[in-house]
């Protein structure tokens, strides 16, 4: 990390987005801030922990996200330009099965926790029981900027003007694209991740404390209709060196096939690796791919759940 | 090839799945068998056709498979697992925008034909227009089995037991599981592409005939409930060097957000290259890929659309 750059304190955090809440921070175009976020469960999760903790985690207080930041020069109708720089993630990082939530909860009733400690450099897979060693790439799950609409609007839903978008490849070296709503934009982050695969699909990550370094841009009149974003490449090698095993779900309802295709993979895991269901939900959800394959042969689409075969062996 | 692999021609073809159609060849389990397959307009378009030739494409013709073919012992929840082996491309392909489908066809209504001349190899990407190259992957679009339910059913929509799943990772090495309904299994294939992308959004990819060897195995009693598949790695290496464009749609509907994401893709991408929009829908279909980035942060759903940046480069 640089000492020469500022550093946005966890402290400064929040948990809906409200365009009254006084900005942190003020940048100018083409400066850089580290941020300190916490994890979603605003660090309710120790080395300690239990699934049995998961009932006293405050609803108030999760997914906290850190900031606003003022971004000089940002008005109504400009895009925001976030260049994602240096993740530091802290090494140690959660995963739940929360009841009434998550892809599979009609399914999944009963709390569940995972607990990961992880090299903190990502370099090295994070392991999951005897077998599983799931590759890392450290994200941030939540990025945005405060609507239009005074109040407060939570913070678990994705919006056009981003946060929670949990995408993936919101990675170090990916350029962000938002459309700013408010003077100053009033962007925000959190929500950072160690590992996840395409859907979140049991609703929790590798969720992880760490420090990201991000550069801001303004570019003048260009707000996009919806967060856009350019990745660096490759981007796919820590996974799929070894393929992937995938399921499909075939029918008329996207919804009703990711589901199916879901449910498969985890029969088929946790029969072939002699792993709790439970357990295979978390980690289809921290490195399984939801893909929409066909979406066009009326009247039944096909979504496909890709399971990189590198996390076993 | 192989001159010791017995060839189905293409004149064995059928564009309907029905259990009453006869066998043309049985194969023992372990067995390799080369199917010509026609392209997805049973040879409609040539090198000299026009988007005016797509008004007299036949219905009736449309996406001809090649088989059925017997397969000894598979017998009703048998699972029939078919082997990827060489594939041969022609190298003459098409692409189009046909009225009425599509994931956009309510914005692109008139026909549009593009032709592709493409390496046989498929080492070589295709050229599109003067900048663009698409890396070539082939695979079949096409491979299922009968019905049990009596009848012609459309060879159109995919369904549980295969069928027009479209999924671009069903290419050589990779092995396919289906469950088998009636004896013998009576399995087809065809709609062979040279490439395309997750979704196959404006409804066709790079169509183009060419020849399949396919090895058959039956596994007693192991019918899955849908079809599911194992591909060997590296999978996205010739996609994900330079990286991606990434538009997104987040909303509570995976369909409406799939077309957001994919309309502000054609949109960025008519842009920055100077392309007609309906350029720019073809191209998106043969190498760009939807993918469900986050499913669980009710009421919102995100949807992104991946363009692969070493087309452009």
């Amino acid at each position: 990390m640089n000492g020469a750059i500022k550093t946005i304190h966890g402290v400064n955090c929040h948990c809906g987005w409200d365009n009254s809440i006084a900005p942190v921070a003020t940048v100018a175009p083409g400066e850089t801030l580290r941020f300190e976020c916490k994890d979603a469960g605003d660090g309710h999760f120790h080395a300690n922990s239990t699934a049995a903790d998961i009932a006293s985690m405050d609803p108030a207080r999760v997914n906290p996200v850190t900031g606003p930041i003022f971004v000089d020069g940002a008005e109504p109708g400009d895009c925001l330009k976030v260049t994602l720089g240096e993740f530091e993630p802290s090494g140690f990082g959660w995963t739940a099965v929360i009841p009434e939530f998550g892809l599979l909860a009609d399914q999944y009733r009963q709390p569940r926790l995972h607990l990961w400690t992880y090299d903190r450099s990502a370099e090295k897979p994070a392991a999951f029981g005897a077998h599983a060693r799931v590759p890392l790439k450290p994200f941030a799950g939540t990025m945005g900027v405060a609507l239009a609409e005074p109040g407060t609007h939570s913070v678990i839903p994705p919006r056009h003007v981003g946060g929670n978008l949990d995408i993936r490849d919101l990675s170090s070296g990916t350029e962000l694209y938002l459309p700013v709503e408010v003077p100053g934009a009033l962007f925000s982050v959190g929500d950072t991740h160690a590992a996840q695969g395409d859907g979140e699909i049991c609703g929790t990550a590798i969720e992880s404390a760490m420090n990201v370094s991000l550069t801001f841009d303004v570019i003048k009149g260009a707000a996009p209709p919806a967060p856009r974003f350019v990745t660096s490449g490759p981007v796919s090698r820590h996974l799929d060196q070894a393929g992937y095993e995938v399921t499909t779900g075939v029918g008329p309802d996207l919804m009703a096939a990711a589901r199916d295709a879901v449910s498969t993979m985890i029969d088929l895991i946790a029969t072939q690796q002699k792993m709790a269901p439970e357990d295979a939900y978390m980690l289809c959800s921290v490195c399984g791919d939801l893909r929409i394959s066909e979406i066009v042969d009326a009247p039944n689409w096909v979504v496909s759940f890709y399971f990189p075969r590198i996390v076993f062996e």
